[in-house]
This record gives structure tokens, C-alpha cells and sequence, in this order.
């Protein structure tokens, strides 16, 4: 079980999250590509800052709209994603190669990965996208996807295109009964309080999450997306990270 | 010698250039990566149109200036050139393996090509960058530059970072006596009957070109750039193009 | 009745329409406010040129969205709806006293149009907005919108908060059994020969217009809304407003 | 003696500054426009802070340049400035009407602010646009420039078109000799402990101000620049503030 946290969605001047103190306790970063956050400078420096505590690199890439920070619907044909996407991992990837790194899994952001999860006709582009681009690359990309109660369908599209599904569940937001995340903005979709993420954390590390209904649902889940553009982000990621080295541990001695 | 031409500087409803047409007479293509202009369905557009006519694919990186399509310096450390140039060239390169191709060379336009031919700490930093991509390409990235009267000083840090340096020169511009193009901005700076235009052709084919003072400048060329985004431009490129196959039937001739 | 046509589309080096040539013909001018096309300077030059022909001066704003040209719905809170267009029409109109002119009336664009005709609280919050800015005008902000079976209701909307509805109809465009027009995408959405487009105008000149279904609708119509940029827009346009002259001598005749 | 300070400097989800805290402590808000920060939405709240504080509004417009938050040249004919400024001037006076408030200055932004005090012909038309923006005001615009050694020549430009010109001084950066700042990259340029910017504050009251060389300038003074994004900038630009309440009352006891 991995963290994955956004990573890198400042832009300019501006200043967004605490990339430098939450990078030390994730394992995955999913780098902004210049659409709705980051430039090509902040690209770079999130790279660095990623390798300098052997963090996998991931891409995040979104609809182009920094002012909605890729959290609105644009409408577009399939080919235009296929070009969208691949515009953005392409451009990481070569900031990446300038620090002798490689990217190992693509997220899409915001409305993008909303709308990825809602219509299997965007889901299957963006995976024939990456299957495309796996055919010129040594470290082929894995798609990083939401885990819902039934994963089958998405998981064989993936295996039909030859492209590895990376299963992630999120510590910090509301669960609707359907799998599906509250969206952001309803009044419960975020948990803000330490203790609720925490324990959260601990269903999500059984492969369980409690819904806002109160039902159980089963997970698979391979990572765990948390966030730290807030306040109490820090210490609450590296809460989680110590929660899953305890649960390692705990698995070790089960072995 | 191959005439090289801008083509995919369309954005979104806005149509530029001919580049159908003048496809079809060219060898090279410069394609516009999405800060001077273009966007990705363009890039993916204007590749399927290279590619149909076997013309060899090139990036054409810029500032980030679409409202002054790049032609207004815009300051940039060395550090952000580097990040500037990848970004764009990793954007295309992207676009071009969704349709099996791949770069061979970069050129920079507008000011940012006007500032590498000016300022060789940014001409370095260029050469420094492709350097570094080209290590992990098949196809390595040449540099496309302006043949002034010695290019050996350019030359030379090409050569000391392995990466090759392409000559051009223009058939519809003027030249000063310096080997540099008259500004853009000044009364004669393009060439603009196809008589004139032919007339330099015809002399960049046997290495020199006359300056607006009348001297004459001898120049290496490898390939030289012409234009499409003109009402006679699609005949003049067409015309420029056989003076080519003519010229080299003639040296085939005196082999 | 008036012509009227969406004007100052280009973008700074890419040109579209034929306003010099279209300008002649028309009598009301929708200027693009630099968030679907123009920027400052072309916004100028249009203003300029409608001036030099007595063509009256409408701001044409948009959501922000370049690549799409404001043809892709974007969510936007009714407040910040607000602030967009208040932002757009107060550039404008700032623009237009550099040359001792004024605005005359608002006609939102494309996608922004399309859901105020579909969704009474953007069109109520448009009005409002309009209505606030009018305590500060000499000349009143009339609001454009689209003539359909029953324009009772808008016009009730306009009438409580003081702002003039302008009813519009489409010289080119099928309109659905609704009222509505046939969305851009679709096959029969835009009329192409000139004679389909007079015999339209023709109608409507009538108060009526024939739907794709066949079937007849009365409408009322303050203004046509006509099209420049294709290749036969201009002499289409240029009859059109023969049409309208002729028109209007038939019905001077009859007092 | 007036403190400005630039607000509104947020953009989409990225803040910056402490606009809250600082509002209380200015007299005059420099707003951004939307150029180089700012979107529709920020500067309605931004006016409605500074409305809710009793604060003076005016315009911070700025070449049009998010990525370098305007800090960079880029070359403009002096029509393109008129167009450029009158652009956000109009948008932002617009926002204010919404909210039944008006602008009564401009101060331009970052790297148009320098190329206005270092080239007339610039400063010339940043006069003549307002003089012809004040046409059609009630509340006429002034123009806020830097204080320097003389200011004869510029408050005579400003005369001979009837816009009035404020005097403004920083209370935290350093001065050169030639009572121009130290640009912003320089090691010393940002005075940054709240004695320091203190101290030039009591100065700056009596008139003068010390430059790096050491020696005094004196300086005609309207009002004093104060900056509210570092982390100590709330508690400085409160005692700032106190100072010239301070500074008032021992003006009005000589009285």
C-alpha cells in the first residue's frame, strides 16, 4: 500500500501546498503538467524535490484550465483527450529526463479523472492513449484509477490494452454508497479532522471503507491519495504513512 | 539541401498558413508545440499531415506568447529555457509516437531563435538541453540555427555536446551584412514577389546570398526556410522546390 | 429590422471574418471582449471600423475559453456569471470612449448564450447585471437574446429590471420545433447556400420561420444575426440587407 | 500621506497576500486586474474588502503576463499600452459599479510601471489614455508614479493633460541615487525586518530617503507603497500606519 498526494500545483508565483515537508512520507507523486496547475519551472523543481526522496513519479494531467484548476467539465471528443493527455505526460516526461528520471503511472486530475470514471468511452481512450505511448517506453505507465465496489470491467479493459490498473482510495474524502467519491462540493466531502482521515486510513488498510450512508464497501485498493494543501496536511500525512508501515508490519509477521 | 517551412501554427477555430498545400513541397516541418501556437489537436493534425507526405518532423519551440506569437523577447534564466524547450519538445514528441513518427531536430521561433543566435549562453544552453533528451532518444535531436558568415564557434559546442547543427538560411528575407536577418518589424524585411524570392534561392543553392548593401555573403547552408502563410506563398514554395531537384540534378550531373 | 453580426473575432496574427468587408452591410456590430477571441488592440481596430460605418456597438462576451472560441459550456456560479460579463462590457466599453463611442446593448456568446436561452437564473442574473450597470450609463445596455414561440416570460424578466430585450433570429441557422436552433454539431445545423439564407430572411422578415420539421413558428424579431466568415458571407450579407431595405420600402409604402 | 498597497493579487484557487488583515491598515488598494493576477471573481471581492474598509480603489493594470505576475517586459507600441490599460481599467471600474463604487486611480503594475518611469513616450500615453477616460468620468483618475529627485517634468505632462499625479514612495524597498528602486533580483532590494522598512517609514514622512550609497534624497511624497504578502507584513503595515496617524498629529499640534 503506497501514498499518492498531488504534488507541484503551484504556478508562478503562486504558492500551493506543502510539496517540500509532505514529499518526505508519500511514495507516489502526481506531478501537475502545466494545465490546470504548475509551469514548466515548478514541473522541474517538483521532480527534483520527488527524487530527492525517491518518490515514484506519476503525471497528472487535466483539461487546460488553470483559472477552474481543472475541477470543471469542458467538453471534448475522444481524440482531443487522447491528444490532451498525451500532450502533458510527454512534456513531464522529458522535464523528468533532464533529471535522469521516468515517469511510472499517469492520474488524470480533477474533472478529467471525474469523467474518466463515469464514461467507459473516456476511461478506454485514455488507456488505448497510454498503450500507445507504452509501445516507446522502457518503464510503461500504469493508469491510476478510483476503486469502486466492482472493479472487473475497468480492470480488463486495462488488461486488454496491456496497461496495468493501479487501484487508489482516498483517506480524506466522503464515500457515496455507489463507490463514488462525494463530490467536493457538497458540505461532508472532505474530512478535516485528524482522527477522521486516521480513521479512515485504518478501514481503507483492511480493504474497507465506512459510506456516508453507513454501509460497509469492500476495496481493493493498491494506494491511497491524501492531500497537503492544508493546514493540518503535514502531520496527517505523515500520521498515514506511519499507519501503513505499521500495517506492513503487522502483514510481515502474519507471513 | 531541404526547405523547411512553420506549419501547424493554427490555434483552436484559427486557421494559419496553407499547410496542406505547402506540405506537399517541403522536406521539413516545423511544428508549433503550443505556446506560440497550436494546441494538441493541431500537433496531432499537422503531424498526420507530415507524415502523409514523408516530410521529416521537427519541433519549433517558443515562448510562451501566443498573443504575440512569440516574436516579443520575454526575459528567461537558462535554467527556464531548458524547462521551456523540453517541456514543448516532450509535448510533441508525444504526439508524434500516437502516430508512430518521431522528431529529428528542434527549432526555436521567433525570439526565443533570435535570442540563441544573439546570445550564446542561451545558444548553449539549448545544445545543453537537446544533449541531455538525445540520450534517451533512438532518433537524435538535431539543432536547426541561422548560417551567419562563421559558424564555427556554433558549431564547436554542437560538436562538444554531440548534437548536430543544422544551417539555414532564408529565401524570403533580407539579409544584413552581418549574416543576421533585417528585423521582421523593418520595411524590407521579407521578400515578397517570387521573383526576389526565387532570385536568393537560386543563390543559397550556390552557397551565398547578397545583403541589402549589395555585398555578397557566403553562407553554408543545409536547409532553407520559406513560408506558407501567404496568398502566392503555396506556388513560391512549389516553385522553390524544383529549383532544388533542378540544382541537385545538376550536381548528380557533374558527379 | 437590423442586421446584426458577430465582429472583431480575430486573435492577434490570426484573422477571421471579413469585418471590412461585412461592416458595410450591418447595423449592429457584436464585438468579441477578449475572452473567446480578440485581445485589446483588435477589440480597437473593430470598434474603429464599426464607428466609420455608423454601426452600432454591442459587447459580445463569453466564458473564458480560447481554444473552444466560448462554444463549451463551462459552470460558473450565477455570481461569478456576473462578474464575467461586468468585466467584459466594462473593457469594452472603455475601449469604445478612447473613440467617443458607447455601447448600445450586450449579446452574450455562444456557449454563455446558449444557457441563458436554456436556464432563466443565468438570464435573470444577466439582466440584473445589465440593470446595475445602467444606473452608471447615459446609454442604457439593452440585452440580445434569441425570439422563440413565446418571449413573454424574458420579456417580463427585462421589463421588471428596466433593461430592453432585443429579439433575435437566425438568417442561417435551422431552427428546431421548439424554437431553439439546432446545435452547431449537427449536420443541418448551419444553412450554406445563399439562396437557403435569403429565402430564411425572406421569412422572417415575415415574422415566421420555417423548422426543420417543416412546420411554420411566428416569431418576433427585432434583428437578424448573420454570419461573415465563410467565403460567401459577404455577398450573402450584403443581400440580406437588400432584403431588409426592400422590406422596409414595401412596408413605407403601405403607411 | 496616504499608505497604497497592491491587493487582489489572488487568482482561481492560488492566494496570495493577506488581504484581510492589510485592508484595514491602507488607505488605497491597487487592484489587479486580471492581467497579471486577478480573475473576475477575485476583484469583486477585492472591491468589496476595500469597500467594507473605507479604501480607495484603484486600478494596478499590467502587461498582460500571468506566468511572470507582470514582472517582465514585453514590448508594446505605445497604442497597445492606451489599449491595454483602458482594457482593465474599464473591466475593473465595471465591477465596481455592481457594487456602487468607483476607481479614482491608476497605478500600473511590475514591469509597466518601470518602463512608464524610465520612457516618457510611455508615460505620455498612460496620461493622454486617462485624460481620455476622464471624458466620461465623474471620479477622474489620477495617476500614481514614482517619486524621484524631480518630478517637474512628469507632473507637467500630467498638467498639460489634466490628470493629477500622485507621488508614491516605498516604504520597503531601497533606494539608488538616482531615486529609482534597486530592481527586485537585486540581494538588497527588499528591505525586510520591520525595523528597517520603520526607520525609511519616519523618513519618508519628513520627506527624504537614505539610498544604498548613503546619501539623503529628499522626496516629494503623496503616499507610501506597503507590501502585504510576507509573513510579517500585517504587524508592519499596521505600526506603518500608526506612524502616520502619528506623524498627522504632530503636524496638527505645530498647527
Amino acid at each position: 500500500m503506497k501514498l499518492n498526494c498531488d504534488m507541484g500545483e503551484s504556478f508562478g508565483v503562486w504558492k500551493k501546498g506543502n510539496d517540500c515537508d509532505v514529499m518526505a512520507s508519500i511514495s507516489m507523486a502526481n506531478i501537475a503538467c502545466g494545465f490546470h496547475a504548475a509551469d514548466p519551472d515548478t514541473m522541474a523543481e517538483t521532480i527534483r524535490l520527488a527524487n530527492q526522496h525517491g518518490v515514484m513519479l506519476g503525471a497528472h494531467p487535466s483539461y487546460d484550465d488553470k483559472l477552474g484548476f481543472g475541477r470543471r467539465h469542458i467538453a471534448h471528443s475522444l481524440p482531443a483527450i487522447a491528444h490532451l493527455i498525451s500532450y502533458q505526460i510527454g512534456a513531464l516526461e522529458s522535464l523528468c529526463q533532464l533529471q535522469n528520471s521516468t515517469l511510472h503511472y499517469v492520474k488524470p486530475h480533477g474533472a478529467l479523472y471525474h469523467d474518466m470514471m463515469m464514461d467507459e468511452q473516456i476511461f478506454t481512450v485514455i488507456v488505448k492513449t497510454l498503450s500507445q505511448l507504452n509501445r516507446y517506453r522502457q518503464q510503461p505507465l500504469a493508469l491510476m484509477v478510483l476503486s469502486r465496489k466492482d472493479n472487473q470491467h475497468y480492470k480488463a479493459i486495462g488488461h486488454d490494452n496491456n496497461v496495468s490498473i493501479i487501484l487508489e482510495a482516498f483517506a480524506d474524502r466522503s464515500y457515496l454508497a455507489s463507490g463514488m467519491l462525494m463530490p467536493r462540493e457538497q458540505p461532508n466531502a472532505i474530512l478535516s479532522t485528524p482522527a477522521a482521515i486516521q480513521h479512515q486510513m485504518r478501514h481503507l488498510l483492511q480493504g474497507k471503507v465506512q459510506t456516508l450512508t453507513g454501509d460497509w464497501l469492500l476495496l481493493e485498493v493498491d494506494s491511497v491519495c491524501v492531500h497537503g494543501d492544508n493546514p493540518t496536511a503535514i502531520q496527517s500525512v505523515k500520521t498515514l504513512a506511519e499507519l501503513i508501515v505499521a500495517a506492513n508490519h503487522c502483514g510481515d509477521d502474519r507471513e
